[in-house]
């Protein structure tokens, strides 16, 4: 096996774990990510299903966690407590010490980032971190939008970090030389909106942050694709993430309503179905999955809980590109930038007398 | 003809004004909405189209409006300097006269709201007026959500007071004896959210505002009408409906993409076609148009500037509702409710001389 990559596992977490988790390893293996998986949990139950997955099994290693996983209705407090030993305690411990480039968990989201942050801390320039989430976009792409709830406020400082690690993650996970940026909005002047994003927008421009910055976008940029990566505040992108999705599964339920209402339409339906059967892989959080806590020294991967196998090894391709990428060096140049911007800023005297 | 209702139309607001306006009366007057129309805007255009809609003309009195209309560029402080005597300003000082109960454009909404609060001033006991529109829900029936835009940001107090007019104004239009509201949060728990949605739901509970309050709903509750009304900031109000938009217009689009892919696909469509207008009815704005900006003292219905006749019948009709609704009298005594609460807050030593 080559030195490569190593991704971390908690083999735990998630509604249907660890059944899923080990599909997802084997779909993501036999597709050719050629990383190594240290799968944290109870041998009992996973030695049965390695057996079943040979090729998961090729390119795994169990690693016994010595207590019962978090269950959904822990608190992130008490899994900061309580958590020890737990397969996604030591799932995130692997990043820490340096044996695991990147974790993978699709258990309890509070848990995972209290955890992670505790264990890996921010990294150097970064106030809070942010969890981003991928979005299908008319152009055919993901649209990259962040905050979507680690943060129920954000200053416009924050907002710029927000942007800087988007962008970076965006070309990361999507190949897009240079992925353009927008901050949500209630419209696309200049004097709209809350003092933090206008304040966000100036920042950006004044720090020469280095990247395709477009201004304001509103809530219908987003599935239109205008721009690659949009940034807002953890409070307006959870409640705009879950909007959309609500939505998506309303179209989506009136269109099987309707394609089932008589014979004609299930007919019809019939004949039409190898074309909405892609329809219904394009709209497929499966095939998106993967959000990711941006800002931690170590890079962490949430699987949405309720993702079958093919999920879940789209989350793991989400984690391998990532750790492939140069996503921490890319962003430490726009991070200095800010925090130079920044400091001029609210001390204009003491930059005068530096000069 | 009865003394029954006025409405006061402002005929040269929006994209295809004043063809689609008159086309709007000419349905909503077959349909048996027994309304008198008053019809501001220009006499030149507005006679040939009554002259070809019987059922409008017998209805309508066109009011010449001496200035050209507003057009779609022009900042809301630019219309209040500039507005006199447009079909927009005329259409609203005719409510504010008494000549007519409610007014509806499709014109501007910046200019309108600022016309419109100007003229008609804010209801007592009313901080901010809130822009309401109405949602497709899950469950058949339309949610209302405010605010939508009029305010970037509101405090406690501004929320209950959104909630108490969302409420009445959900009952005229739908007819739902007792509708249930919530408060748009990142999660159900108490401790979730920005300090004015505690505050807010705080505040119901102490001071019983009367109506049914189902606590906090998350952004996916909207489409799936867990309550019937759901109460924001302009702010993320505005967002959340546009991203929601955005994303039915996305998937219909891949739906019309998917259904025209190929031969089997169109032909599928095509078996299928009356069920899959049905679901285009169900999802098409025009079917529940009508935002009303709530909190005036007048009846104050925006119509969508691109909506089609149908479109504009259906905000007649939201006019028409809200007018023989007894909507003011109803908010009256949770207004008193909240400033009774709020004034003991702000200052218990008074209200315990008082006592």
């Amino acid at each position: 096996m080559a030195a490569g990559l190593v991704l971390s596992i908690d083999a735990m977490g998630g509604d249907a774990a660890p059944d899923i988790v080990v599909e997802g390893v084997e779909i993501a293996a036999r597709r050719g990510n050629d990383a190594r998986f240290l799968l944290h949990g109870d041998p009992a139950l996973l030695a049965p299903l390695l057996a079943r997955r040979s090729a998961a099994a090729r390119v795994s290693e169990v690693r016994p966690a010595g207590a019962p996983a978090i269950g959904m209705e822990i608190k992130p407090s008490q899994a900061l407590r309580q958590g020890k030993d737990t397969s996604l305690w030591n799932a995130v411990a692997a990043v820490e010490s340096g044996e695991a480039n990147a974790v993978v968990s699709a258990g309890n989201t509070g848990a995972y980032m209290a955890i992670a942050m505790f264990r890996l801390r921010m990294m150097q320039g970064v106030h809070r971190p942010a969890l981003a989430a991928r979005w299908p976009g008319a152009k055919g792409g993901y649209v990259v939008v962040l905050d979507v709830g680690a943060n129920v406020q954000a200053d416009s400082e924050q907002l710029v970090e927000f942007a800087i690690m988007g962008e970076a993650f965006q070309r990361a996970v999507s190949g897009v030389a240079r992925p353009t940026v927008g901050l949500l909005n209630v419209g696309a002047e200049d004097q709209k909106g809350h003092e933090e994003i206008r304040g966000a927008a100036k920042l950006i421009r004044e720090a020469n942050i280095d990247f395709a910055f477009q201004g304001f976008v509103e809530g219908d940029d987003i599935a239109k694709g205008t721009v690659d990566v949009v940034v807002t505040d953890g409070f307006t992108g959870n409640i705009a993430l879950k909007t959309g999705e609500g939505t998506a599964r309303l179209v989506g339920q009136l269109l099987r309503e309707a394609l089932t209402s008589g014979p004609f339409a299930r007919l019809g339906a019939l004949i039409a179905y190898p074309a909405l059967l892609k329809l219904r892989a394009r709209m497929d959080p499966g095939s998106f999955n993967g959000a990711v806590f941006l800002g931690l020294n170590g890079l962490v991967v949430k699987s949405h809980g309720g993702a079958n196998g093919r999920g879940y090894a789209a989350a793991l391709d989400v984690a391998a590109r990532l750790a492939r990428s140069h996503y921490r060096e890319e962003i430490a140049d726009n991070l200095r930038r800010l925090a130079a911007a920044h400091s001029s800023a609210a001390s204009p005297a003491a930059a005068q007398d530096a000069s």
